[in-house]
């Protein structure tokens, strides 16, 4: 086992720095490292590492200080507020040796948001308007935490407010513009549906590795893989052109599977209605994030009892106890059915057994049955899934979702 | 200002570390803190920081020496796997001086599940099969990559693989049986829904400052404040107690709304019916991840257009004329419509403008009427939500839910 030269990916990166002991506690989910990661991979530069830390004023101090002198640009969020536990300034004072000064300016802002909005200001919000000496104010028009930038020799450090809404257009407006100027790659990414990771492996594997610069990395979450491949030099588009060809009607693009399936309807003018039993309601739901998806999707139904399936999507009463709800043939008259009833070009169902009971030996528990009827076509795909009832839920919402993707690209 | 005197939550403390360039690069988003936070904190044991860092040797150790010099307890995530990028048995190798040693056992082992699956094995396996010295294996009956455990003179470090479904079942079976024996606290969590973060705080904070060896933190998402107390010494039950009265109907307990909706729903076997406009789906979906809640659910409509809302659920089609799709009057038409159709104890619906575009002065993108029809009562309530689509989308679904919450507690 030989020990391979470690690429190293800091010179150019940003380490990113979370705070908050509740994150640590695990709730809520810390999105930042995603949601910066989206910011700033598109100009070029990587997050080199991302550590969390408590409310504690020296974890903060020292998780500072190893992050500074590991990257040029540290991005740190959470710990603005006025409370006592708001460390964030306090830490940049001793990490960075700048004692904290009271700003006039910052402190008029401050009283002013607090008299534009009609609430009575506290003493303790006198706290947000201390700074580190030579630090700058990041204004924050989204909430009453501003965050501030500092240049030590060199080195930035940009203290960002926690809440996502306040956080991102703040990194925007007043982080990115200064971290800009250091585009050293260019990142291709797509998601692959349809084939497992080992596939999409012996598909992108090799033609990446006829590239000189280049390098890629997948990986997997419910059943759906996603490719990145970076580029050190040149242009991306030959490569990326083979990788389409190769990856073919499986490459889904950087989008998810609904607003591929949404982008699509749109653009192809078709309108869909939506018949769901296991999946109950996720189909819908997560096309129904796509903004203007009103001029496309007609209608869905939640059809959980045997009885609503023959009420609402006129299957056959008979055809389930025969064939039995969870089947072929009852997947296939609920699509059709939504259609025909919505007055619909596409229908899309699924019925299954989602879990964690309700399972037999022939019919156990992940077994799902989806189907897409679309131009007098009917096609139907049966699945067993593992993992628990939410997992099957996203799983056949995901297969469903690109039977109607295929479907459309025919 | 002053400096308060740091808490010190990591003598008892777990340090995490994630590795992986794709999790820097924010795909898949790293769920490892949260899932293993759950885990351990009912055992009294906090997770002080958390780590992530790229697919690169030399972060990975000295990641690996950073985390060991703070705490107890070091668990790694990731880089289990056969390929040259997966450093962790390197990384382990060089952090602790423990030489990498062949396992005839563990060799066997491996090519055994490769036979049982019928898989042809790689030559580049045989490194699955190297540990440090000194290090036990941590079988993984859901995966090919083993993981492993060293004791490093009392100090424990834990190499897991990163998928969670492979992760977690290691962690529960051969991790927290090591570490369980520390439990040192005990902490309370709730939601709390329906009164802003400042109104919790003012009532929770007298209650937990009188009791010595309490604290407690806030956190606030998509308009569900979380409250959890951590009690360092003694019985919790008259502080819950206290916190429970006052707190009284907004307090939601430590599931999510739709948990708590679905477990009221199957306690008072009530059925209930959903007619979603706005919400497309959502509200359907978030009750129907609970089990066994296709006792009470019987049917769900996504209803985006006005058509369908007449037909469907019989929503007079002057009176969506005269009013408006999105007002009290339709919002309540279709609840009664869903639960009258349905035959259900319960109506639920939702109508509104997600954005980002559809709005007025009058109504506002953001906009969302909710309604709840039940015994022969109905209630609406009338919001403009902040932020995207999304989550518009999801305040609505958390309002609506929480309607049918207090109607069956009434």
């Amino acid at each position: 086992m030989s020990y391979q030269p470690a690429e190293a990916p800091r010179a150019k990166a940003v380490a990113l720095i979370s705070t908050g002991t509740d994150l640590l506690r695990g709730r809520p989910i810390d999105t930042h490292l995603s949601s910066i990661a989206r910011e700033v991979l598109p100009l070029g530069i990587e997050i080199g590492s991302h550590s969390t830390c408590p409310d504690d004023l020296e974890a903060i101090v020292e998780t500072i200080l190893a992050a500074t002198s590991k990257a040029e640009t540290v991005i740190l969020t959470g710990g603005l507020g006025p409370t006592e536990d708001d460390y964030t300034r306090r830490a940049a004072e001793r990490a960075f040796g700048r004692p904290l000064e009271f700003q006039p300016a910052l402190w008029k802002t401050i009283r002013g948001r607090f008299r534009r909005f009609k609430i009575p200001i506290a003493a303790i919000n006198r706290r947000q308007a201390y700074l580190p000496r030579g630090a700058w104010t990041l204004p924050n028009p989204n909430g009453s935490a501003p965050g501030f930038g500092i240049d030590h020799g060199g080195r930035f450090f940009f203290a960002l407010p926690g809440p996502p809404h306040e956080m991102l257009p703040m990194l925007r407006t007043h982080v990115l513009p200064r971290i800009r100027g250091r585009v050293t790659f260019k990142l291709w990414e797509s998601k692959v549906y349809g084939i497992p990771e080992g596939d999409v492996d012996e598909i992108v594997k090799p033609i990446v590795e006829k590239r000189s610069g280049a390098s890629y990395g997948l990986s997997v979450s419910g059943g759906m893989v996603s490719v990145s491949v970076k580029f050190e030099t040149g242009s991306p588009a030959p490569t990326v052109r083979l990788l389409e060809k190769a990856l073919g009607i499986h490459l889904i693009g950087p989008w998810t599977l609904a607003e591929a399936v949404a982008g699509l309807l749109l653009k192809k003018r078709r309108t869909i209605a939506i018949a769901e039993s296991c999946t109950g309601g996720q189909i819908a739901s997560a096309l129904t994030n796509y903004p203007g998806i009103s001029k496309s999707l007609l209608e869905g139904w939640i059809c959980y009892s045997n009885a609503s399936k023959t009420a609402r999507l006129g299957v056959p009463a008979d055809l389930i106890r025969s064939r039995g709800a969870v089947s072929r043939e009852v997947a296939l008259a609920m699509a059709k059915g939504a259609a025909t009833t919505a007055g619909a070009d596409i229908g899309v169902a699924t019925t299954g057994i989602a879990g964690p009971s309700g399972g037999s030996i022939e019919k156990p528990v992940g077994l799902v049955w989806h189907a897409v009827h679309y131009r007098n076509r009917t096609r139907a795909e049966r699945r067993v899934f593992p993992g628990d009832r939410a997992a099957v839920k996203g799983r056949a919402t995901n297969l469903a979702l690109d039977l109607v993707r295929r479907a459309l690209l025919e």
